[in-house]
């Protein structure tokens, strides 16, 4: 029945990110994906839903380290630096994995689709901030505008640290896109 | 062939937010719609792509508004300032038509897949206009943020204005909601 194989998982994300990379996301099939990978469609579907999931799969894990982050966070933390201080800890982590999300990043900017679904997974990570803060005791509106623009903050840091050829420190680009908000939100 | 019809697309429009009320989205069709505003398909589909279209058509006319109020702003006016007094010219038109926007969102609320749409919308917004920052000369990432962090304001004003059962004045909320902004990003 189900052979196990090692680390499937990882050779099947590589063999898509290759095969997207090369001809597209649009003209890659699951069953390339699976022989790029010497595995069967059957070890692909056990892992993923589609091929779209492939690139999407991490965002449970991601919410999850953010939300951990905010329940940890200091009660007398103010909303804006517990969310911040949360996005820091993720940004370690893609710190690690910075070829991996160059990558994923080159694909999902070829396809407007893949765009959609990136805006819609960030939407949910700041409603997950947001319910994450209220938990802590946080009041709206102050937890929503935390949420919002501490992703706000991510994601102009993350194009930054993309686009960067010298490839920056993550978690200071963070810190600095937040030092950045603070100054154009007081008006400067 | 194309008879005139006295505002169809009116007609349309309320036939629609009706049945999308009484039945709910998915389980409308483009037929019935035509039929309760006493029109044709053949008039429907040259007003409206398809059935969702209803719902956004208003899209680009709200992206036109706050791209040339940005525009027109002072060329010493900071970034920020320049988003809000966008968003509150347009606050004062969603004012002007309430009834229509709490119908609306109730059709939303109730579709993730309008959700999605609505998001997207919402995004689209967002780089509009920083684009149209950008014209005016601010650099990023503070344009960046600045529309990105009005986009976050006007959602949650829109909210508050939506749920209050006392409507209260909608750019009221929106300055409010960044007063609120810049208290959350001092660290209040």
């Amino acid at each position: 029945m189900s052979r196990w194989e090692p680390n499937a998982r990882g050779r099947l994300e590589r063999a898509a990110l290759d095969l997207y990379g090369e001809r597209g996301f649009e003209q890659t099939t699951v069953s390339e994906i699976a022989a790029r990978a010497g595995l069967t469609e059957r070890t692909f579907f056990r892992h993923f839903a589609d091929k779209r999931e492939v690139l999407f799969s991490g965002a449970g894990a991601l919410q999850d380290l953010l939300v951990d982050a905010v329940a940890s966070a200091p009660d007398s933390a103010a909303p804006i630096d517990v969310v911040a201080a949360a996005l820091e800890t993720a940004g370690t982590l893609f710190q690690e994995r910075r070829e991996y999300s160059l990558r994923r990043q080159g694909v999902i900017a070829a396809n407007p689709e893949l765009q959609e679904r990136e805006l819609i997974k960030l939407a949910s990570l700041a409603s997950a901030l947001a319910d994450s803060l209220h938990r802590r005791g946080d009041k709206d509106p102050a937890a929503t505008l935390a949420a919002e623009a501490g992703i706000a903050v991510f994601r102009v840091a993350f194009q930054h640290w993309i686009e960067e050829a010298n490839s920056r420190d993550f978690p200071q680009l963070i810190r600095e896109s937040l030092y950045e908000l603070k100054a154009v939100t007081a008006g400067r």
